[in-house]
């Protein structure tokens, strides 16, 4: 016997991650990547004023457990009452929260095969059992999860909206009327982390009281403060009062507090982002036109692109990236994975992975 | 049937939090506190070149979810390799991964009766059954702790040593004398949050492959980094290993990992708090001297005052302080509860504390 024992079910549990940083890459290559465009993060940064607001926190004193003053901005933002929102360590963080109250022993949770991993390590770290439908077209598939959550007596399931990492996405209209059809019993988990990059109309004009889900956001992606850790949750009220039962209540870092009030409130600054995001956007579609291949339509801050041929080809086109110094990710179920996923960059590193890609090519084309 | 469905374990905790935040307490009184002395908090802040570099830390980019560069740090600073180093969510982070690690349904786990209430939260939150010693003359005791453990079977046992509320601790000796009684089985979980206040030999000087603990550090308390959530973890590999099984791998703040590893290397800076925390704890003792009270001896950034009477009257004394703005915390179990604990503070802070403990004093007594 070992001088600690570990639970059943956490010796069970493999020791993979769901993602390898790039930090980790960078260390075993031995050099930096030379455009950092595989995490989704926004790399045109946070508002002047967050950065000034983290900077003038004093972080000796730990972060109010209740952020009243950022969920206050945020339910005058939305609409809302601040007894619809948690405040968290991320949308990751939150998901955590969220299985750990929901999920135990051989409970069915329902996603897309292909969608966010660290919603099924959360999944599978607290015992439930994942049932996965395809993606249609390339598109989540909310009918098919509803159906399947049916079948399954599912107690979540898990939608992005804007969807990573195809960038898909459905108008909000078609959430809706999914959800007609969402099980009793069953919770909709709508990942809406990018949904400050999308059309008008994608996120579901529902009410924040809807028994029916709860919605994850995020200060990550449009924000630019991936590094801070902070997402919320918007949900009905007796919902978000049962995180109170688990979440760590001084798990807030002060600084990113006062920084995501900050960046709430420059809107100007949000649009300037949003701006950016959408030349990118259009950059990395026209590489992939120069280069023969197919950039999908995508309403994230991230171009998922159709390298042409099955996920093998596309990850040799990754690794030929990679090794010339451009980080990127690629879908990891088939046939999502033919493509590779580029995130939006400055026009500087947009060049780097310009330069880089016909190489990558040519070499994957030989292999 | 409510729309979504808690595990049953969930749904069966109680709603209530460790603790209360000053943040809290200053929106209900409609004012802020004059002196925040209540937390346990370094008032006297972070080193210069850790404010530094949380300034200049680019938030767009997650946090390296490895901390490599500061578990290199920690690992050349304590002489061990970064294989016996996890980085975490603060101390509270770490010991609700460990506890998720170890704990489930009825698993027994034991802890002294008055002790650090957030580790009660994680133990009850999976579902483990607490057993509690009583403190032996203000002092964990450790030889009652680990035949509790023998008796029960548990699979944890909790010690802090520094203590807190007390302030009270053993030389590193006595704990590894008594640890020759630990169960096989039972890994003691070694909270040194409060170490480097404490005098030279407070830490047993055991080596960090030892199977029978794992040692939680912070840079909350003399780093004055509260607010920036990093602790670690010390222990043998294959047990920091698990930690990759459940935590939250992208859930460090990056400016927060910058921020501990420069206040590491800053070793002048952390003898000038460890300076200002002994005055502090000599003026409190004085204080409560003045007052015809009963300062205890500490090795903490803080001192337990002993009011003379019971555990009501010591919230009398406590309420008096704070209803005249100065924020103070009490034990939570008697007769320990004969005492207020007062965070060591300014020599402006501890003026305000002088000022307004006579009359609490005189209120409690009036009652």
């Amino acid at each position: 016997m070992t001088q600690y024992r570990l639970t059943p079910l956490a010796d069970a549990l493999p020791s993979t991650v769901p993602f390898v940083g790039p930090e980790t890459q960078e260390r075993a290559m031995g050099r930096a990547f030379s455009a950092r465009l595989g995490a989704n993060e926004n790399v045109f940064g946070p508002s002047p004023s967050a950065i000034d607001a983290m900077a003038k926190t004093e972080q000796w004193m730990y972060g109010d457990p209740e952020s009243h003053d950022l969920r206050a901005a945020l339910a005058a933002h939305h609409g809302i009452t601040p007894e619809n929102i948690i405040v968290g360590e991320g949308i990751d963080g939150l998901l955590s929260y969220l299985v750990r109250l929901m999920v135990a022993d051989g409970d069915a949770v329902v996603t897309s095969d292909g969608a966010y991993p660290t919603f099924n390590y959360h999944v599978a770290g607290f015992g439930g059992e994942l049932h996965k439908v395809p993606y249609a077209d390339d598109h989540e598939d909310p009918a098919a999860l509803f159906a399947k959550a049916a079948e399954v007596g599912a107690k979540l399931v898990y939608l992005a909206n804007p969807d990573n990492p195809m960038g898909s996405w459905h108008d909000g209209h078609v959430i809706t009327r999914a959800l007609e059809a969402l099980p009793q019993g069953c919770l909709l988990v709508l990942d809406e982390a990018y949904v400050d990059c999308a059309p008008d109309g994608t996120a579901p004009d529902l009410p924040a009281d809807d028994p029916r889900l709860i919605r994850m956001r995020t200060f990550s992606k449009a924000h630019g403060l991936a590094g801070a850790r902070v997402g919320y949750a918007i949900a009905a009220p007796d919902l978000i009062t049962a995180f109170g039962k688990v979440r760590n209540h001084f798990g807030m870092n002060r600084a990113a507090q006062a920084g995501a009030l900050a960046a709430l409130q420059d809107s100007n600054w949000l649009a300037h982002i949003q701006a950016q995001i959408a030349i990118a956007r259009d950059r990395i579609a026209q590489i992939a036109s120069d280069n023969g291949l197919t950039a999908l339509p995508s309403a994230a801050n991230f171009v998922a692109i159709d390298c042409g041929a099955d996920g093998s080809f596309a990850k040799a086109v990754l690794d030929g990236l990679v090794a010339r110094g451009v980080f990127v990710r690629m879908p990891f179920a088939a046939p999502q994975n033919r493509c590779i996923r580029v995130s939006c960059g400055t026009s500087e590193n947009l060049d780097v992975f310009a330069a880089a890609l016909p190489a990558a090519l040519a070499d994957a084309r030989k292999a």
